[in-house]
């Protein structure tokens, strides 16, 4: 799940690379200063942030459970906008760490400052004027080995008459 | 993917619960207090621990990049017993965290303390007398709402020729 800055900020939600890093925690737990990720292969750094359940979830791992999970905290989202709650406390009345739905925060200026999917999976929320908290999905081959390559994935929507944007459009249309 | 407590001890691996719970940790981050998982439907604690990914992925997410992790994952533990070496600075050569590989850790008397997935998962792999490192997966109903129920996916195995077992047959099997 990809979540906007501003909904990290109001829930405040840690990077885990900054949770991860943090020098006390690293000296109790030596494993975290050898694990750092200082080789990311697409990025200088990882988009991603506490992995949650919603409490009412059993296993948290079918699809009826994370879809209560993600539907809930897009919601939350949007009443803790309107009525002005405490975000943080209002997330932990109804969300637990760890959980089975990975969440990735979008960087502070999004697109304008990193163009991953994360901030490409936000920014089309915002073009489209939605609540910034969207599911993103890699596309793999039959196989399931690879990444689909762009030109099957074009044609794979092309037949299913689904809207195929790239990138490069969606940040033109946001004006980046 | 489910590790052995024997693993989780060589490499280091601390359970998610335990690091978030850290007094430090939760007073830089308020959300770590909120968040805390103290209301499991299926148990008492989550066997969590830290994701990973191999250092030669390039996002993680493909099954090619998923097999690459596991796999040398597992590899790594046995070369680790092997040679003496410090588990912790092998691990930390190879992986990175965050990661797209979820690992939950068996807890310490595995099966005896806990009948988790994660503990049946590493108990089989105990029983069929290889490396305590086991991918589990939870089979779901056709259209992914919910778990199989328990006749349905016994019936899915009988019609491939794949031995079924409950953890009640495991547990004795094992002469716990």
């Amino acid at each position: 799940m990809a979540i906007g800055h501003e909904v990290g900020e109001k829930f405040g939600l840690p990077y885990l690379q900054d949770l991860h890093m943090d020098e006390d925690l690293m000296s109790k737990h030596p494993v975290l200063q050898v694990l750092q990720t200082d080789d990311l292969q697409y990025d200088t750094r990882s988009a991603f942030t506490l992995s949650i359940n919603h409490r009412q979830t059993f296993t948290g791992i079918t699809d009826h459970d994370r879809s209560l999970t993600t539907r809930r905290f897009a919601e939350l989202y949007s009443e803790v906008c309107e009525s002005e709650t405490n975000g943080i406390e209002a997330l932990g009345k109804e969300f637990r760490t760890p959980g089975h739905i990975p969440v990735c925060r979008e960087s502070e200026g999004g697109l304008s400052s990193r163009q991953g999917h994360t901030e490409l999976a936000v920014g089309l929320a915002r073009l489209a004027g939605v609540t910034p908290v969207v599911i993103g999905a890699e596309m793999l081959q039959p196989d399931g080995d690879l990444a689909l390559p762009v030109d099957e994935a074009r044609k794979w929507a092309a037949e299913r008459n689904i809207p195929f944007l790239t990138g490069e459009e969606l940040m033109t249309a946001l004006g980046i």
